[in-house]
């Protein structure tokens, strides 16, 4: 394999990985729109508003020319914001003539069309000019990678042999790499744990508890594994990295944005004033309404998302969304998951 | 049903249990060994040393005669710690005259035998004294039921009617309950949670961060779910409020003895010196050479396991079991658990 890989994107995720790459032996093309970050990467081997403090090595270059970035890859991490996805794709494939393999690293769903990232790679780029495409994902924080503590992560593909070379790719001693073939459920996954990390922080701006925190993060993974399973998702791969575990990095970290949004909100806070005093996006404002969408058409029942969708864009105050959330009818825990595992162990046969 | 339940042990939960009945509009006979702490709940509705603050209503009465207890009672609860079940069970045998329904809350498994708490019950008690089984569990601090801070549990039992009869027993607006089949895997995940918590401490301990957790918690629960299915546990319970719910907030609260031990260790104190130094039982130990020997017996693949048994009982530092585990060969995530699922659908048909 050509031991140069392009790198788009480069936010702190992005530029994290590069670094892996690195140390793997790979030279690195990392991609950013911007003149001035992508000439700080080339010639001073920092990115300060990303990664403060970190040193890049000399075989990762910046650059903001697409067609530099592309020449001689072997492969394309893609790391960028879900909602800019399908036009940098555009983009690419201008400036594309020789198959690569497609791997990328977002966490969210393309805004209006609700469509997964892979799903946006496949209609912007010709069969021809894809060697495979591969969804990589799990809990990590990036300032943590770029430390070098212990990380894991899983690379999703239907294609295993393409699985295979993203895991020989960034896998050594402090990244660790697991292959999984549900491509959907890690991608779903990924997405819609922002909700839930808003749902979190909530709780604890309302003054509530572990236990609390707990049953949501359980009860909220035991409704994105129904929406995810009826989207064509594997069942189990919600208890793996990129649906308990990245869950739990996000819902109890306080570095989140999505947890410090809800913070505000379990606070009595409006969503205006949050948005307007954190200045940035919340990617879990727009999943929510995503998840609450697809939940009504798909006639799912996702209690928690349609609390939270409730206190985000119809006043609910949060504190009755729990009342209403622990009042509702009893229920057994694994009866409705075990219903649409067999549904789904049945379509396979 | 009778409205007088008979609570057997009065620690922190055994107490908050009885808080839940009595709001319910149960009768509450509180038995504890200890004849000072039973008068202390008859007679100045306190239990200071296990629920500090808290006032208990006139409906739970406290006694050291378990005679008093059960005399009447419609079900019992079981919450003593898990060497004492045995013999708590021979008492109340002696003294019992109309078959009851057994609840416990019990999170181990007993000392050599490596039985579930259940096993000993069936073992311990007739069956024509007994009508139903059913194991209570799930991410709750006692503390934060007793300030009816919003928490959910699990009620298990292959006997259905019996979890739902436990079920309507403690669920209220604070306490949602729900109902499980599989008995074998809420027990085996309340027991096996305390190794992985020990291992978080460790992290902690060792500097590393949210990233290397949240694997330790995602792949630690894979393990114990091969463990389980194996015994013979229904995946999917893993997944739910006594697997990763319990596990999350083991791991994440610093209130944990089993987290503060691991923590020590991490820091590089050994094993005497650190119980030695907290004076207390810590049931993580005890498990983990209890899952160590069942997983060499069932021949399981227990990476995590393993190496939490070699720094408690071989000496090896904690650094050296995390650089090994994060070495090991490249594996896929979902597979070996895929395998045991359809082992047991297969098993099922």
């Amino acid at each position: 394999m050509n031991k140069k890989i392009a790198v788009i994107g480069a936010g702190s995720w992005g530029t994290a990985l590069s670094m892996v790459l690195s140390d793997n032996g790979y030279n690195v093309s990392l991609w950013s729109h911007r003149k001035q970050q992508a000439e700080e990467i080339q010639k001073q081997h920092t990115n300060e508003k990303y990664l403060p403090g970190v040193v890049l090595s000399n075989s990762i270059k910046g650059t903001d020319r697409l067609d530099e970035a592309l020449k001689d890859a072997s492969a394309l991490l893609l790391v960028v914001p879900a909602k800019a996805m399908r036009d940098v794709l555009k983009q690419i494939r201008e400036k594309l003539n020789h198959p690569l393999l497609f791997i990328h690293g977002v966490k969210g769903i393309e805004p209006g069309s609700f469509k997964r990232m892979s799903e946006v790679i496949m209609e912007e780029i010709p069969e021809s000019l894809r060697s495979g495409i591969v969804v990589l994902s799990g809990p990590s924080h990036a300032e943590e990678v770029s430390l070098r503590h212990p990380t894991t992560v899983a690379v999703a593909s239907p294609n295993a042999q393409a699985a295979k070379t993203a895991q020989d790719l960034f896998f050594n001693h402090y990244f660790r790499v697991y292959t999984n073939e549900d491509m959907i459920g890690v991608e779903i996954g990924g997405a819609l744990k922002n909700i839930i990390a808003l749902g979190a922080g909530m709780l604890d701006g309302l003054g509530y508890g572990d236990n609390a925190k707990a049953a949501l993060i359980t009860r909220g993974l035991a409704e994105i594994s129904r929406l995810g399973t009826k989207l064509g998702a594997y069942p189990l791969t919600f208890i793996g990295l990129t649906g308990m575990g990245d869950l739990i990095v996000t819902c109890t970290s306080v570095h989140s944005r999505n947890w410090r949004a809800g913070n505000m909100l379990g606070k009595g806070q409006k969503l205006d004033e949050v948005l307007r005093s954190m200045g940035m996006v919340v990617e879990g404002v727009r999943t929510a309404e995503a998840a609450h969408a697809l939940a009504e058409r798909l006639n799912i029942e996702m209690p928690i998302t349609t609390a939270i969708y409730q206190v985000l864009f119809e006043g609910k105050h949060p504190k009755n969304a729990v009342d209403e959330l622990m009042d509702r009818d009893k229920k057994d825990e694994i009866a409705p998951l075990t219903h649409s595992l067999n549904e789904r162990m049945e379509q396979k046969h």
